[in-house]
């Protein structure tokens, strides 16, 4: 499921069209040329669109098939708070890479002075990441819950996935893969200093299975990203 | 080949040894115990190592076998030169997750002030992948290069896969997977704004695959970091 999706700026029963930067950016970037096929997102689904007329600022489509709305994998991101600066840029770069829920977690080692500060940063990071959807053209951010404790974290659906540091057997590709569940994917990133033993301990219990992302050591941002992406190539 | 890898502090004949803090951090957050293998790396080669003996400030370990070296995939990774603060991202995180080296091109859409003073940059980056290589222990820091033009970029080695936006087919995971080639991977991320057409076409004409990391639009150091992401998992 490769083919590009674009988001209609205008839209009409079997006809939609894009217009301004995406329309430029279509015509002039990539070349569109008239029958080449797109998935085009209308808001509440998704069609396969064939070009009809290119312009410099519209490129009109008539609509095909409806497509499934699930083309990749829904990820929700289960992120432990860590430095705000490092964070933001987790939440930028998996907004970008397309997850579909992101929910700010205090984890045991979350440092105290930002677990009391995560609450009212929140309306930044849903900035942040609207910002960072429609610069990629996703058609819409993801969702950013209020922060969690790991509890609810715990309650979490899909296949569940903690990466762990200390994880040493089970590479992430390799859990993805040997998993027949649901397409859905709950990933949980550890803060600076990883999970404790209790936390593992809690999610192990829960049912989430343990995974790592390789023989090097990562900054949870990396961590976060580098996650995201290989659940996405799965 | 997932068993973390040690840099040893002190090594004399078969016996090795972590001291300070990464032997503290392998005490305390790791929980070591006697009897424990991991790979330590020797500078000139890495051996499995066992524990011997935990303390808070040193653990010891006898050596085994000699273990084959490029227990990852050695990426080479063709970036091209974009807006200094993102890019000195990349640098950071695709040395944590453990590139190779690291290549900077000046693309046709590398803006010209950028383009002017990249070779004045390079030693801060260096630093900057040297701090990134300590931080994740990783052996060595990659290689970073002083940048170079495109002509140099079409030589090199290995698989050799640059990311385009334009592509609409190939993922980079079955890229990867179709191929029987050597083991080393070169990858080439372009500019903001993508490499041109002339320059794919001279990809094309050198041998390089072109693959899509996925529907949505990354920005270049995003893209950098799930490439190598995916690389290093296949």
């Amino acid at each position: 499921m490769t083919r590009r999706r674009w988001i209609a700026d205008e839209h009409k029963g079997d006809t939609a069209a894009l217009t301004g930067t995406n329309a430029a950016h279509l015509a002039r970037v990539l070349r569109a040329r008239v029958g080449q096929q797109f998935d085009i997102s209308l808001g509440t689904h998704i069609r396969r669109g064939t070009i009809t007329s290119i312009a410099e600022d519209r490129v009109e489509f008539t609509l095909g098939e409806e497509l499934p709305s699930t083309a990749i994998t829904p990820i929700s991101l289960y992120l432990a708070v860590f430095k705000f600066d490092r964070l933001e840029w987790a939440i930028e770069k998996c907004t970008e890479l397309g997850v579909a829920k992101i929910i700010p977690v205090i984890a045991r080692r979350t440092e105290p002075h930002l677990a009391a500060s995560a609450a009212k940063r929140v309306e930044r990071w849903r900035r942040i990441a609207l910002e960072a959807a429609q610069q990629s053209r996703r058609a819409a951010p993801p969702e950013i819950t209020e922060p969690v404790k790991l509890k609810q974290t715990l309650e979490a659906v899909g296949q569940r996935i903690v990466l762990a540091e200390t994880e040493q057997q089970n590479m992430l590709r390799d859990v993805l893969e040997a998993s027949e569940q649901s397409r859905e994917v709950s990933l949980a990133i550890g803060p600076e200093g990883g999970w404790t033993d209790d936390e593992l301990t809690q999610f192990d219990q829960s049912g989430w299975q343990r995974a790592s992302l390789g023989p090097t050591i990562l900054r949870a941002e990396t961590a976060s990203i580098s996650a995201v992406a290989i659940t996405l190539s799965s």
